[in-house]
């Protein structure tokens, strides 16, 4: 117990000696740009709502950023990547593929399509979905019917794939798509955590069929709440957009609106801190490779935990920096949480896996035994870009 | 045709008599407060995000104004209607009695909870709900069995309804909740449009169980994108604060969640604005009063049209000002929006009521004789507080 609370002491010190400040939240936004400028902008022009010109300029910037052809800006990231789903044709009974270490978004946003998440296993090189382990189990659990990949003990159609760039760093999207293409099911990339990282030179949220970006306050680049559809196909690209603002039909006056849609458009005020943070997104980045360095020279000599770094063909953002402890030492996890939390140096764990939680324990799932293990063991650390 | 040409040009000269300005936007908000500085406030605090200051200044205001004991702030009007419905237990199969004459956000947030839209006639003298016409239906059309009030025609429940105060004037809310309570129906009063509107005094959206606003750009008072749900009952209250944040529970560091929630709370940012808004919301109340004994002293010796004036009991917000067409005059409706948008002087006629859009064509409906002509006949006129 006694030799615990060292290891947490000195994770705590080792923290702390990268930088002078005394207080450390997980992730905080830097704005040392044109934000205020823009915000006052929106004021002036009376344009604060869902139309507006920094609205379109981020649809654009982000286009450029990311090389989507395009990019639809929606009220968060949950509303993207249910507006995806929908456009993916998700409805009640299908089961999409999730990993079981990602945040609840992933899992209500097929709920919302009545549709059941299907919990699948991470590796430790990503964190993300195992692509081998997936390939076994799609191989032994599913078969194809007619032009679907059927889940053998459910009996329903598996539709799609989320696969999550757990904390920025990419998954193996390369073989994850090949693999699903060979069996029916569309790739919809949850890129919620990975603005700004690069799969083999490729921005992440642009391999598969539609990607879903966030800039909640944590994130990299933030808006306030807020969240973007990436494609490179113009008719989904449409649908998401007419989806996203309450399915109205273009009319000079008449309301006329030609299916269930949604209130998801990102407001004009929230699209104005948007561009200003895209303009800064590379210094962000750079500064928070630089702080796994940073972090790196402090953390080589510890036996009991790791730092993870950036898979292999990956740049990642880093979003949130994680220690990983090592198999026999999930006793540490919360003890350096208590002690870190304790002097205001702000960690969390992983998620609680997604089929531990209560509304889905009754999903679908492969062995889990990997993300099991991950919570157990993964400590995000302070990660913001001005430490 | 030359008549009706003539007569939406005396409507569009009346409407341009009490302005100097040429162009008139149909409602656009003004900023003539604290708006930039709060902004500028959340820029460096960097609270900008789903936690803040102004999330909790502007749901007390909102409180002490509407003196509701409750408000919660959230993403925009539609998914405070969604939660409101959730919250009241709507689920798989439950009816909901909406206007026919409404926004789609009505009816979608039924739509969402997997319910069924059930539509309802409205009178002249409101625009909103018809109550005494709502009676004689209950009672012909439903029967109380465990509890519960049965349309015998579809063997479902109705379990709520959403009275709409229709572009600001209140419906009358007291006699609709009698008659309800009698029914088994729960009341969540739509008051997207009616911040500042006073039934008897007391504020619109706090006589029902719940009660939903907006604050979208073209509202009376904006956060860019926004809503609140209004309640007196505390235990409503947390639920919905819970489902709209996830549905996580409480703990230093663990993400555990309980049901499937929504990600709609308020940005700080956007609360910020409101906060700025809600401080001037008395004089732009005013101004848009004004505005209406302005357009009324014009529009009094038209023998085509009525300008609708509020309703008994009624102080109104006149969110939208409004002329009604007389029953043989629908033939006009057009010309007038073409020629007065022609100018610049943007008008809109009435939704398409709900019954009538392609998905909900096979909703439940009483006779709506009453809403569809009032839909062709209804048209808005420039509603700004600063014209």
């Amino acid at each position: 117990m006694n030799n615990n609370l060292n290891i947490a002491n000195n994770v705590l010190s080792a923290i702390k000696a990268i930088t002078s400040k005394t207080t450390l939240p997980l992730s905080e936004p830097v704005f040392a740009g044109n934000e205020a400028i823009y915000l006052k902008e929106c004021i002036d022009s009376t344009f604060v709502s869902s139309v507006g010109k920094f609205v379109d300029d981020f649809e654009r910037n982000l286009e450029e950023y990311t090389g989507a052809k395009h990019a639809i800006s929606v009220v968060n990231g949950t509303s993207a990547l249910h507006i995806a789903l929908k456009v993916a044709g998700i409805s009640s009974g299908d089961e999409v593929l999730i990993p079981a270490l990602s945040f609840i978004a992933s899992a209500n946003a097929v709920a919302y399509c009545n549709g059941t998440p299907h919990f699948i296993d991470s590796d430790e090189a990503t964190m993300g979905v195992d692509v081998d382990k997936l390939k076994d189990y799609l191989t032994f659990s599913t078969e194809q019917r007619s032009g679907f990949c059927i889940n053998k003990r459910t009996n329903k159609a598996i539709k799609a794939i989320m696969p999550v760039h757990t904390f920025g760093h990419p998954v193996r999207i390369d073989n994850l798509i090949d693999l699903t293409n060979k069996h029916n099911i569309k790739v919809i990339e949850d890129a919620a955590e990975s603005i700004g990282s690069f799969y083999k030179g490729k921005h992440t949220g642009t391999f598969g069929l539609m990607g879903a970006l966030s800039f909640n306050g944590n994130k990299t680049i933030t808006t306030g709440g807020g969240g973007a559809i990436l494609t490179n196909d113009a008719s989904l690209a449409s649908l998401v957009k007419h989806l996203t603002t309450t399915a109205k039909k273009a009319h000079r006056w008449e309301f006329i609106h030609d299916e269930i849609g949604f209130n998801y458009r990102m407001p004009n005020i929230n699209a104005a801190l948007g561009c200003a943070q895209l303009e800064c997104i590379s210094q962000k980045i750079e500064s928070k490779r630089m702080l796994f360095e940073r972090y790196s020279s402090k953390f080589n000599t510890f036996k009991d935990l790791i730092l993870f770094n950036e898979p292999v063909n990956c740049k990642s953002n880093y979003w949130l920096q994680t220690i990983i402890l090592k198999k026999d030492n999930i006793q540490l996890r919360d003890k350096i949480l208590q002690v870190t939390n304790d002097a205001s140096i702000y960690t969390r764990p992983a998620w609680q896996t997604l089929n531990s939680q209560k509304p889905f324990q009754n999903s679908p799932s492969m062995d889990l035994s990997c993300a099991e293990s991950l919570y157990k063991r993964i400590i995000n650390i302070p990660s913001s870009t001005n430490i």
